[in-house]
């Protein structure tokens, strides 16, 4: 998928279209940021009223310069984007930066004119960034498009918002960290995010990719490429448009965004092995953790303080995050207790009692010694570290040298080391940051960085699996015996049933399938609440009686089925929604009871294998009742698993089904079986919900 | 309770016991503190070698001052504390700051030594703060006892760690926030939290109080006075110890603190109306919040950003803490629509779609329209406002003007206004600040603190009850029979029993209660687990193999008991447990497999009537399964809220026991039995858990 992108983000030439003296014009900022990078490229100003624009000649037309223009930013009015585009193609461009807003985020006619537009871009070989956009950034090349505001860095950023842009750039720069390229996405008419990820692979200043993004246009290759990322050591932290419906509908009101379920992000995520964060916060506090020098490699950590209520603090922030404190060994704190006051405890946390301010050598003995030992994965150091430089700059040089000690421990050791620290911008810290430790003003960021450092070693991604080739299938809504012989015929397994037209039909199918036996009303599509449902029905009397009930409500007969053994097991709830983005997802969930308590659901990327869906029934919060809580049976999770992954496959071959459910599939110490079942046609989605 | 603490934070003299010249003594810190307030107050500087402190005689002792000290501060070896004590009551001192550390915080000994000097200092009519304390500030008295780095302001500091109290500064300073006074905790030897809050509730400069502690004292006492701090308009918000065994050991050592658990502290939290935080982050952000001019009413909040990006993720991070994002009124939309571009969002969140640049007006017009209308309860105002000041000074000038009008707005119209900013610390956010405006940095913050100040007003506190008096219990660890009378007694519905020796008198039993019957092997402390339970015995031959199973378990005979109706109803967890400071708490739960499930629990001080215990119940997550989830009729929950409020009342009074536990008491849509139960006193808890 990967087109050559150095033109854009290393262009030999760039031309400016719609450069202005006016500073209240984007055009304006364009404009300066390319001339900060004349010393890289040729740079050219065109506006139409040629003149004079920051001291420089303007060009009237593309066709007046010199030479072929190889970047050309579009910074003009809608009406006038198609042609700008053609002259930019005629001039040699190979790559174009759209600003210009009113295109394809106005609505339908909108996209038809950039579809039209991007037809004639590819056909010329060239790539387009937008429209819609506000500029691109990279470091390396001096190439500085309307974002001077960005330090430099090993961070990429992708991102649908100029704002949270510019937010995230200010938070880095409290960590010191700024980035190496950036690129703003505006409609993706042509270069989608998956192809500017593809491309930051090989971009060796890049180190973490983040990206705020709102629609993934294609979301495998999206989500392949950000595997292909992470495979290849560089992390992809993703900020997107979160579960609320809120938020889902402002994202289409914002830039008219196909809006992902959050069920689908996150199973885009976990089969990339991308890291989602909530906020801004978040995404540059996460980024500092993946570009530390090492990184933990499970979830044991040792506290250490230099007074009691830190070390109290940071030992009830780490547990609820999930970390593990365990207790050092009476060996390692024999080893320990020497470098500290009489009394200092050193069990973990390990708090050296206010003695730093004496010997502020023992942060450096003690984490050492610590990390030495191999007891834990990484030590997170707490409270005032940092504040010893306020004193002198004696204490500054002795903390400094202390610091990088403290990295060289960890570097020696390949233990991870994260500190928090109430003066988080004082000198000995920013050289400890600088040799690769993280370092954050608060305790709660340190511990949850950390543990998202551990949940990537133990939860590696699933990889993004390949969609089988599209199967043909009837549209239209399926009621429960079609979405049944569907099923049934993948080869998942229901109870013995006879459809039946009238109560002859049925008392006949009931004697051969020996009661107790279950009567459906088939054509409802809500029939439990509608009454269209009758469990346990023990003999012919209560069939008939039965039956009389639903006489009403039939409109397509009923279905007669062999009563399952419900007591013996647990109810799952089992399904896939086809996402607009990242196309077919399966959900597990627990049913019945369970469903209502625990909100409690797994998701992936469709298809999986029976493997990967009983891992997926294994993480659920409830699991316990599968694996045979209280004394019962352990339950044929096996089973339910392969149900699992012969719905999923059957999803992922019928891009026709919206959505298809088995709700509930009863899994018994022997075995799985459906109970019920829905489809939906894509074209009837929206309807039958 | 309240004693008169005007000597200790407004002294009309003030000592200090251990002056020193030098720096890295704590003794000259104290001295050039107390020097700072020298216009409000005698200063005495005591050094028994006399000489010259800070330019200033010193005198060798107390004795030799011109005039009484009313207030000593005390920075002496611990063995020279006693008869610093004494001369300074001697010299007609009223209040007294402990500074000496190795008294109650090593051992019995230490705290041995306390209690006499705290008997001598009472029967003096003085005050002690500490020992073991780092001293006190009070910025309206101009009293700096070693805490200079604390700025002025409105909230008031009760502190166990002195980096905490450190880092808490500095985090309030981030926001202009500072202290209205400041005493470190210490070893509680007189002065207990309590006091010290009881203290602060007519101290006109306070407005928010804020406690780092880690060991409680008198766990009721403090919790009634900061219920009256609450109920005089005083927030009260504590950060403690956690849940986490780690940190609770830690706290052990760290000040030889009695810890409670996390239930008892929730409990004391829930009946004082305290705000219970998990770190110093947590504890200034939500001091910010509690300090705004107009709180919100209710949790209906609208988010206004300049920017799609910030309107959405702000959306996310609201709902996702439980905040609602209502639609606004197609009305409403009309009214700001014509402010804003065309197309730009009014939903909710509303986006000015970057409008804000060139109309800063829009900002001011559209929270005030929107709070005017009274659909929502607070504005959550997301992303650039505050940035527009970098421009230039007119835009801060005109940035300022409208921050401001949105700050009357709020106030007009009884609405809350919360703004989140990149730009936190620009000239017109300070004035925002100043006009009772919280502003944060971080979203999160934004929206954990507005939905913190809507759970205040959603969960009044419940009150700290009375313990009723006490009363005679025997001792020793009671088994499920004893612990069965003792609650039987109390009016607690069991089913009918009988205790019998053998076979022959558990077949009579079982004949004149009707089959099914349970039979339970008394004399074994988890019986269940040891095989000492037989459930749901349906005819005698049944019952003889179940006793035959048991002969070899029973060491004090059986219980055989009518079977309750189990299947109807759900089995609950009621408990109470004694906390070393707290006192007896209640706990209930759901019992059964959701108890493994769920993790649901909810606390309160006991005793509690019936009306709290139902609310306890209700506040499960669980509660759906109370009510009769999936069809079933709805449980009798009012009668275990009833046995739940007997057993609290039980445990309330007698206070030699550790913990009593029914578990399950079966709820059923009839009424509530205790199916099991046990009891433990506090001397044999230990053992017997």
């Amino acid at each position: 998928m990967s087109r050559d992108l150095r033109p854009l983000f290393n262009p030999r030439s760039v031309a400016i279209l719609g450069a202005s003296n006016d500073p209240a014009k984007w055009g304006n900022r364009l404009a300066l940021g390319a001339l900060r990078g004349e010393k890289h490229r040729s740079v050219y100003l065109v506006n139409r009223n040629g003149g004079e624009i920051l001291e420089r000649p303007a060009y009237p037309s593309l066709s007046d310069l010199p030479e072929a223009p190889e970047l050309v930013v579009l910074s003009v009015p809608a009406e006038g984007f198609e042609e700008a585009v053609e002259a930019s193609l005629a001039a040699g461009a190979k790559a174009l930066v759209g600003i210009t807003t009113g295109l394809g985020e106005t609505g339908a006619d909108g996209r038809a004119r950039e579809a039209a537009i991007v037809e004639r871009v590819r056909a010329a070989g060239a790539v387009l960034v937008g429209p819609n956009c506000l500029g691109i950034f990279d470091a390396g090349s001096g190439l500085d498009l309307g974002w001077s505001e960005l330090n430099g860095g090993s961070i990429a950023l992708v991102s649908q918002s100029g704002n949270l842009a510019l937010e995230l750039a200010l938070l880095a720069e409290e960590y010191g960290l700024g980035f190496s390229r950036f690129a703003s996405l505006g409609n993706q008419a042509d270069l989608e995010a998956g192809e500017l990820v593809s491309g930051l692979i090989a971009h060796e200043p890049t180190r973490v990719i983040a990206l705020y993004c709102e629609d993934f246009r294609d979301g495998r290759a999206f989500a392949r490429a950000a595997q292909e990322a992470v495979e290849a050591g560089k992390p992809v932290i993703l900020l997107t448009v979160g579960s609320g419906e809120v938020s889902a509908q402002a994202a289409r009101s914002h830039t008219g965004a196909l809006v992902s379920s959050a069920s689908a992000v996150e199973a885009a995520c976990r089969a990339a092995g991308m890291q989602r964060v909530r906020s801004p916060r978040e995404l540059v506090d996460l980024a500092q953790a993946e570009l530390a020098r090492v990184k933990p490699r499970g979830r044991k950590v040792v506290i250490i303080g230099d007074g009691g209520g830190h070390g109290i603090v940071a030992s009830d922030v780490a547990s609820a995050q999930g970390l593990e404190l365990p207790a050092l060994s009476d060996e390692l704190q024999g080893r320990i207790a020497p470098h500290l006051p009489d009394a200092a405890p050193t069990r973990n946390p390990v708090d050296f009692a206010g003695a730093g301010e004496q010997f502020l050598t023992i942060f450096e003995d003690v984490t050492r010694i610590i990390l030495e030992s191999g007891e834990v994965d990484a030590a997170l150091v707490t409270g005032y570290f940092g504040g010893y430089s306020e004193f002198s700059d004696e204490f500054q040089a002795q903390e400094t040298d202390v610091a990088l000690g403290m990295a060289r421990a960890a570097a020696d050791t390949g233990r991870a080391l994260v500190v928090q620290s109430m003066y988080p911008r004082s000198p000995s810290l920013v050289a400890l940051r600088e040799a690769g430790v993280p370092v954050y003003r608060q305790i709660e960021a340190a511990a949850w960085a950390l543990r998202r450092l551990v949940d990537q070693v133990e939860r590696p991604p699933r990889g993004v699996p390949e969609l089988p080739a599209a199967a043909a299938g009837e549209p239209g809504p399926r009621g429960y015996w079609e979405a049944r012989e569907l099923l049934g015929a993948a080869g998942i397994a229901f109870p013995p049933a006879h459809r039946v037209g009238d109560a002859d039909e049925a008392r006949a199918a009931a004697a051969e399938l020996g009661y107790p036996v279950v009567v459906k009303a088939l054509g409802l599509l809500h029939k439990s609440d509608a009454g269209g449902v009758a469990l346990g029905i023990e003999d012919e009397q209560v069939l008939d009686a039965a039956l009389a009930k639903m006489a009403t409500l039939s409109t397509e007969g009923y279905s007669v089925e062999r009563m399952a053994p419900v007591t013996e097991g647990a109810e799952l709830i089992a399904g896939c929604i086809c996402d607009p983005r990242f196309g077919p997802v399966v959900l597990v969930g627990l049913g019945g009871i369970y469903a209502e308590l625990l909100d409690d659901t797994a998701v992936a990327l469709a298809p999986v294998d029976a493997a990967q869906a009983e891992e997926l029934l294994r993480s659920l919060r409830g699991a316990a009742i599968l694996a045979g809580a209280r004394g019962r049976p352990p339950l044929e999770v096996r089973a339910a698993a392969e149900s699992i992954a012969t719905l999923s496959r059957l999803a992922a071959s019928r891009p026709d089904l919206a959505e298809i459910e088995i709700n509930p599939l009863l899994v018994t110490p022997s075995g799985a079986l459906a109970l019920d079942a829905r489809a939906l046609s894509v074209e009837n989605g929206a309807d039958a919900r």
